[in-house]
């Protein structure tokens, strides 16, 4: 008897991943082959005013740590999306750093003197204060959502509640949760959102933080999310936990600087990272999602029959990487 | 406006950190609070049979690492918790090395050799061979389960299914999903299962990977789980990202060495950690879990209404820190 460094193998979440030999020949293809044969038609190009670069300072053995971020479309959080295009255009973001990495919970970054008047970083001018009613907007595509599968236009996933919600699917490559009147977005693993103190407040854009455990979802409709890690998330997932309450880094000398956070179509074209999505409206993403509910590879011997929304992660790449 | 650092602050799970002066006077308490206040009689103590001590090779700057794990109790996975104990006691893990961490999704460790006839490590005698159907056990505590949460014993958790499950809810504090015949664990963060080949292969035991990202809920029933991380997990889950194919480590030198895994009952007494976790059918629990779906801190606008089943984790701490 042996056991085998494959072992867990296909049950991985291999999007990025080639498909290994034995997961081939003549059996049901895995959700990252149906990904992989997607038509360039279901693919959509993410436009460089919703790609953020952030460059951390460099790691152990001077190796570069850039972290890619897209921002979140219309209909949500446009106001903290905007404020965080002001914030990097007037060059805030660089120079403050990771404050904040808790385990099975977010890392976060922000100005570390932020609490202490004297030395806190002046905001620039221009920036929006939101209210909380923005945390979610008018479910306006409720009657598509409410579509059975079949119809076509949106994934098997769709109309499913869970505990947070009556409803979960997702709206123009994100994933949502929504009920009859109100949609927004959800706490999954990688997402962007806002940090803010106790409410009225809702925070500006200039503290922010990443999922990086098990999607906290009592978090909707509390916090605004503004997007989601699309490459380099572990960079800071592996970053060491912090020691202090909440995970902060209790030695400041712990911190982990920002050298630049940037808007992608503010670098030269040359520079410009180039990422699209997955249609969540098309085909293959109703085939994806339906096999990641119900895995068939020959890993595994009872598929879930169901999945959760954050299992359902919607894929995105690299232009030139198809 | 300025942005705070305490931005996020009490939406954290906060279980093993001080309650914030904001968060106290007057206001409705949160989970931790109400874990705080548990009397003595609801914690359980963890016999150091069901106890693992884990020591890797110190990590930068000579610092120890351990990690503590706890293993599963009858009705569950008792075949492959019973090979555990004995590879630990053959000192078989000894010398073995993390291998494989894929960022939200596992970190796995076992003989780096396992692949390589001539150089495999040899298993001890006496492993069982286990079945697929001892991946779940039979459901004799359904009735117990169907009681209403007013009447007592269960969480008001209890009876809510999901999208992997017809119900949820916990057994002798542990999270588990059901229906009317059979009960299993399921794959939360921290949950440590056993790696295996393609099925009917189901894994020894000298294999073991624990879950460092969103559930991964699609192994529930496909793979035997064993117990749970209850100390230490920052040690794995921050460790450097494997580059090569499902997040093994490339280069070999990447490998994370485990010095040594025992049984916590082995060792002697002095050195023995101590651990207990909230009883699952007490009161607290209830109102515990009741908590977590339904965050009235001051930090929270709009209560969820309800938490996934692994966003309840069973409080555990150890003991003499109460």
């Amino acid at each position: 008897m042996k056991t085998t460094a494959i072992a867990l193998g296909v049950a991985a979440l291999a999007l990025a991943l080639p498909v290994t030999a034995q997961s081939g020949a003549g059996t049901t293809p895995g959700p990252s082959e149906i990904v992989a044969a997607a038509p360039a038609s279901e693919w959509i190009a993410i436009a460089p005013e919703d790609l953020l670069v952030m460059t951390l300072a460099p790691g152990a053995e001077g190796k570069a740590r850039e972290v890619v971020i897209q921002l979140m479309p219309p209909p949500f959080s446009q106001g903290w999306v905007e404020n965080i295009r002001t914030l990097a255009r007037a060059g805030w973001y660089d120079g403050i750093a990771v404050t904040r990495v808790q385990d099975n919970y977010v890392v976060q970054w922000g100005d570390p003197h932020a609490e202490d008047e004297a030395r806190a970083k002046p905001l620039p001018d221009g920036l929006r204060v939101m209210r909380a009613d923005a945390y979610t907007a008018n479910a306006t595509t409720i009657a598509i959502h409410e579509m059975p599968p079949s119809e076509g236009k949106r994934s098997v996933h769709h109309g499913r509640g869970d505990a947070y919600a009556e409803f979960t699917g997702f709206t123009r490559g994100w994933p949502t949760a929504y009920d009859h009147e109100r949609e927004w977005p959800v706490h999954c693993y990688g997402m962007v959102g806002v940090g803010r103190s106790y409410s009225p407040d809702t925070g500006s854009g200039a503290e922010l933080y990443t999922v990086i455990g098990h999607a906290p979802r009592h978090l909707d409709r509390n916090i605004a999310l503004v997007g989601r890690v699309v490459e380099g998330i572990e960079h800071l997932s592996s970053l060491p936990r912090g020691t202090g309450p909440l995970g902060f880094y209790k030695d400041p000398a712990q911190n982990v600087p920002i050298r630049s956070i940037r808007v992608a179509s503010d670098l030269p074209e040359g520079e410009r990272p180039r990422f699209e999505y997955l249609s969540t409206e098309g085909e293959t993403f109703a085939r994806y999602a339906d096999a990641r509910a119900n895995r068939r590879d020959p890993f595994f011997i009872v598929p879930a029959g169901g999945a959760d929304i954050c299992n359902i992660p919607v894929p995105v790449r690299r232009m030139g990487d198809e």
